[in-house]
């Protein structure tokens, strides 16, 4: 098939550091590659991909002093994937709602992945305008406050097989990954920790919007020589941070629409001690890949648990569920769904119909 | 012709209060359809019109607290306005940059009136990537940092003629209105009024970005006795407070787009005492309207002077140059000028050329 991937220009796809949506996409866009697809990644200029790579801008907004402004650049971005849509069997957008306009002429040949949290004030609106677009949600959880959205499926993120392998959580720390921010509850964790007595290290960006509650609330705590916070950490470092841990804590207090380090640390054969809300449940399988837990207390008792959960069978239920190569044929079973939609009694006319059923022709040789 | 006005949506069409651009979209919507055309304002659906209204959103969005996200509104106003593209033979648009992807493939019956500055980094991107889209600038100034674009006039905007009526200017005071921020200089005027020993009345909002500039900077000097602080006057009050005025100060530190108050003032006969940044040349005529000034002491040298302008004088030139119907036709003009280009060897073939002749036929009825 011939796909393009359309990713935000806050990060380049893959991130230095932070940032899940580029992430996911060039694991999504890599393996379309490897399993033979022509595919052409929208994306910052200093991203890095085999697909071809189209710049919609130079480097990565976020990083950008220069930009005052990032609508400017997802716009030009999006009206010159709009210009080349008919190179295209499938365009997957990852940019929000901001292309539903330019693109709702051409629903047909399109699909959107919603990154973010669905319980924002202003959405509904805009999705009921467009109700045309086909959604395609990170977890199930992600869709209750837009359940009634034009939703067609749940693929749950997946990462590249070999990008981690199994570590022997032998280092006797828990660890905390992430931004530190009032809904990842990093105080909950730095909790958990001392009550269990079991050292604590914290690889966790501080956002200038997180800066105050780090300062009020979490640096307060960081004295107990039980807690190590070691600051944002890169890809490379990553691997043996969580493959060291004796366990991954995730005591969130929001419903997180997917939390990527879940599957990282199972892809690392770590288990994961998590609060039970948003998409949670539908990652961890509770007494096999970690513990659901309601709260502190069950968290703390779920510590020596954990460790005695087997390193190996977490890592074959990550290679079972969560690769990248699994994400990749879900995505393209919803390719085959929307082209067989548009082509059928709902489509758009004789014409559109002969060119899609070209595509699904196409995509299935 | 039938015109389709659009404006942005964080004030309704007229702002209750502050708010250049809706105020300048009402006063030229009002004079369209006083002048026999058909027009529709897609605006916020409290706006007050003699048009169609077409609302964009319930209420204007600054004043909605559950409005978090007003790209959500501007999206699908704008889209919206796509899809009726063919019932107008114009689109004047007023939203910034927003509409260009959506509206460039019919480029050739818009036009864009450019109301903000235009010193911004990430403007020229979006400029040079829709050069096709008809700009206006507002004040030959405004355009300086992007001489280049694709300007197709200028046109200075306009009061309606009844607005408001010369007053006497005998209440011995000198006014400041509008926004307190550092680029109006406020404390400048400040200066000025207390080396002249006149008093100062400041009608002015404070938006929240620029509270601590008004804690520290302004409301220190309040304690004078000349001062007066009246906080943000609605339009029923600008009348009284223009014209009861002696001179209006308007030292301004920025290369001012246009300067509503300018015409305000000069619609009330009340002569203007200006710095002579951004637009301040084009629309104060110096030793007739008012004096244009270096500095604070050209300008307290100014005040006695202003004193003796004839203020009748004052208002027959607003009358000649900023009317609203003055405004309305220049616009009509311009309109004109996109339409025969269109219609002209640049235009988009022939199914094209003829409907826009069409159009400049129906509008010279």
């Amino acid at each position: 098939m011939r796909i393009a991937q359309i990713a935000p220009l806050y990060e380049s796809c893959p991130p230095q550091f932070y940032g899940g949506t580029e992430r996911v996409v060039s694991y999504l866009t890599e393996e379309f590659v490897r399993l033979g697809h022509e595919v052409t990644l929208f994306a910052s200029g200093d991203s890095r991909t085999s697909a071809v790579l189209e710049p919609g801008c130079k480097n990565a907004l976020r990083f950008d002093s220069r930009c005052k402004d990032p609508l400017v650049y997802h716009l030009i971005m999006l009206d010159r994937v709009r210009r080349r849509a008919g190179d295209f069997d499938i365009l997957h957008f990852h940019t929000d709602y901001l292309h539903f306009p330019l693109l709702a002429d051409c629903w047909d040949k399109t699909l959107t992945t919603l990154h973010g949290r669905l319980d924002l004030p202003d959405l509904p609106a805009i999705m009921r305008e467009f109700s045309m677009m086909p959604l395609v949600s990170i977890s199930h959880a992600q869709r209750v406050p837009m359940a009634w959205a034009n939703w067609y499926g749940t693929v749950l993120h997946g990462l590249p097989r070999d990008l981690y392998r199994v570590g022997n959580g032998d280092s006797g720390y828990l660890a905390f990954l992430g931004r530190i921010s009032p809904e990842k509850a990093p105080d909950c964790a730095i909790e958990i920790a001392r009550r269990a007595g079991v050292p604590l290290q914290i690889a966790a960006k501080v956002d200038q919007v997180d800066q105050a509650y780090f300062e009020s609330t979490i640096a307060p705590l960081l004295q107990d020589p039980l807690l190590e916070f070691i600051g944002e950490i890169g890809e490379a470092s990553k691997g043996a941070f969580l493959g060291d841990a004796m366990a991954l804590l995730f005591p969130i207090a929001w419903p997180e629409p997917f939390g990527l380090v879940l599957i990282e640390a199972m892809a690392n054969g770590t288990p994961v001690i998590a609060f039970g809300h948003g998409s949670v449940p539908e990652i961890i399988e509770d007494g096999i890949t970690g513990f659901i837990v309601d709260d502190v207390e069950a968290a703390v008792a779920a510590v020596p648990l954990a460790k005695r959960l087997d390193r190996k069978t977490i890592r074959r239920r990550f290679e079972e569920r969560f690769t990248a190569e699994r994400m990749a044929r879900d995505y393209l079973a919803l390719y085959q769904q929307v082209l067989a939609r548009a082509s059928g009694p709902l489509g758009l006319g004789a014409e559109a119909a002969g060119r899609m059923a070209q595509d699904v022709a196409h995509d299935t040789d």
